[in-house]
């Protein structure tokens, strides 16, 4: 399914976003507010990381109440994480300031906190913010795209984009927002993505279809190995489009699992390809495996090598590190079946084919290497099964982004 | 135990190292020999990648045989990994040339190989190289030396030492030499390094004092998380010395085992140190611990971190990350346990004390951060168990050395 790359309100939905003081420069936007019109059912995923920020605690809470929710409130700049019993308080005052200005309870607001780590919130300024912000919330696409602004950090592009189709008989959109794009590696979670829906499910069912989706999509990015403490994907559905509700096993689910997918996939591409310091997508797709499990270890093995990622960036088609990084990616296979190949826009090159290396074309192989989507296509020769990782290369940009993070 | 670090050459055992023409610039020694005037017992430890290269496969037969052996042989510029069949067939014909010139059977040697994956090996040259280089054997230590400089591929220095000591009533020699300096992230195994003895021990003893002292020396560095098709450490030991035969449990043994983990660890360091564009040498202990395993990993996962090591390169005190890393490194903790500090020749700096962030002195932190040996303190405040960890920063220099390493 194709998502549309505008950014279209679903029905009863509003945003807004606006530079509130949390980060130094003034033309940076750093709160970002998602409100439904009435309370919507909702499904998260949160980080796996044992160090979890106050806002995923948060989450936590509110998504075992199993009650609906009115909004998500974001601030960028700064993650509240390690923050101490301090930060969990300040998460709070945030949840509570939110809902006094949207005639909410506190435990119907979700929180998204995303930045550096460490050092205490300015809970004075949030709480300012949240009122300065509230007044400026819209139904329109430029406040949806605002409040996707609002919550990047090193982030060089705004990440959305939309679907609309017919679900229960009436026009349904599924749109989605999401930031990168250090500290990438998700693991049964993601980093911070919010998809709005004005579709008629239940809580249960969506967060079945969110579960599935996130395996396929944020779950086979990795920019860089490390898995934020305070990763979540968060999905409001309120219901406003009228449709009918959705019920498992029927076209309608199949169609809202398939629009989910793809708006779960490209915002997960968006953020591989924005990636700190990237200058190409990589796609490794492991085909030929016995099960989707092994081949998604696989292929995310490849897509996380440093090695790997600095011959992307060098344009050089070192294929042998391609192969050491399935090496130890943690599934037994036979070395002697394998095929790798690469590919992009302008060719395919084959480098080893059922374990001999391949008499291939330098010139050839170094076209393919000079584009900015680079595929590498593993063929384990083993079975039907296959899955698709996507990363970016190691650039000298990515050590001068992260060099001087903090400071 | 202190080591040296000269190279003194164990008695019974005689080493060269030349240039052979498989590296281009003549100025770079490519292979070395390294020779016991006996039959001596060994040890090796392998990788666990499943892509193993022809050298390893070869290496694993020897040491099932279960007989002793005369030599190693080791070739730079080249692993000989996903070669397919000829690689193979060049890795026996490696291993029978250095037979043949020795007077000995060709499963009396050791092979290595190190350097591009998936370039098939120019046998011919390395078959005259052979015999070029076996007349050089020399047991002085410029000879050993030549040797080490002979394995190294991107190292920017030649790693060795000795310790002698009184084991079995004489005084006995144990020295290694290893290389680096990328694909660096051992597993059960190693990178390239040769220890040689002349002690006098059984196959089964060598073989349990490797296993042990791998698990808290070269398994306990990380260069960039990528584990290499060829890691192997081999331990020859031809009791040379004309020392007693150790025998577990008595004083003799635990001196041998002290030795030997002292040796190793030393280059395990000296890799860590060296890694490929490294400016500082990280050290991570985990104290605190429930068990040396979990200590153990949560040290790794630290010492593994882009963002950790870019942090570091960048002399930026970004704890925050740090704690991330802790998060998801597959133990569970009590994150409001937890403290951590850094510290260097500058001072030590408190960051997080009991889950709390401390207000710390951003001078302090700056000057301890300016030095070349980083000590990073973690304590889980949850057991008496800990574990060391040992990595280098993460630089430009890296991404420019593997944007360009095959062409």
């Amino acid at each position: 399914m194709e998502v549309s790359t505008e950014f279209v309100m679903p029905k009863g939905f509003q945003a807004a976003g606006a530079h509130i003081g949390i980060k130094k420069d003034t033309d940076k936007k750093d709160l970002a507010l998602l409100v439904s019109d009435c309370p919507a059912e909702f499904a998260v995923a949160l980080t796996t990381n044992v160090v979890k920020a106050a806002p995923i605690i948060w989450n936590q809470k509110v998504d075992q109440a199993g009650k609906k929710i009115k909004a998500i409130v974001c601030n960028s700049g700064n993650a509240n994480a390690c923050t101490g019993s301090a930060g969990i308080a300040h998460n709070e005052e945030m949840a509570a300031q939110t809902a006094a200005c949207l005639g909410a309870q506190k435990n119907e607001v979700l929180v998204a906190s995303t930045g550096v780590i460490g050092v205490t919130l300015p809970i004075d300024v949030v709480k300012a913010g949240i009122q300065k912000v509230a007044p400026q919330l819209k139904s329109y696409a430029p406040a949806g795209i605002a409040a996707a602004e609002a919550i990047m950090t090193t982030d060089s592009f705004a990440k959305y984009c939309t679907i609309q189709t017919v679900i229960g008989g009436k026009i349904v959109t599924i749109t989605g927002l999401a930031k990168g794009s250090g500290m990438i590696h998700p693991n049964m979670a993601t980093m911070l993505s919010f998809v709005l829906t004005d579709a008629t499910i239940s809580k249960a069912l969506l967060h079945k279809a969110l579960i599935d989706s996130v395996q396929v999509s944020y779950n086979m990015i990795s920019v860089d190995g490390d898995t934020s403490t305070n990763d979540m994907v968060a999905v409001l559905a309120n219901g406003a489009s009228g449709a009918a509700e959705i019920v498992e096993g029927g076209a309608d689910w199949k169609n809202f699992v398939d629009a989910l997918n793809a708006v779960n996939t490209y915002l997960a591409k968006s953020i591989a390809r924005d990636g700190e310091g990237a200058t190409k997508l990589l796609t490794v797709t492991v085909k030929g495996s016995k099960n989707i499990q092994e081949a998604q270890k696989l292929s995310k093995s490849v897509v996380s090598s440093n090695l790997v990622k600095t011959a992307m960036f060098g344009e050089d088609a070192n294929w042998g590190r391609i192969v050491a990084a399935l090496g130890y990616g943690g599934v037994a296979f036979d070395p002697t079946k394998i095929s790798v190949q690469m590919a992009s826009d302008a060719g395919v090159v084959s480098l080893l084919s059922s374990g001999e290396p391949c008499d291939f074309s330098e010139d050839l192989a170094a076209a393919v290497m000079k584009k900015k989507n680079i595929e590498v296509l593993i063929d384990l020769n083993d079975g039907l099964s296959w899955a698709t990782a996507w990363g970016c290369d190691l650039s000298y940009d990515y050590v001068r982004i992260n060099g001087s993070y903090r400071t």
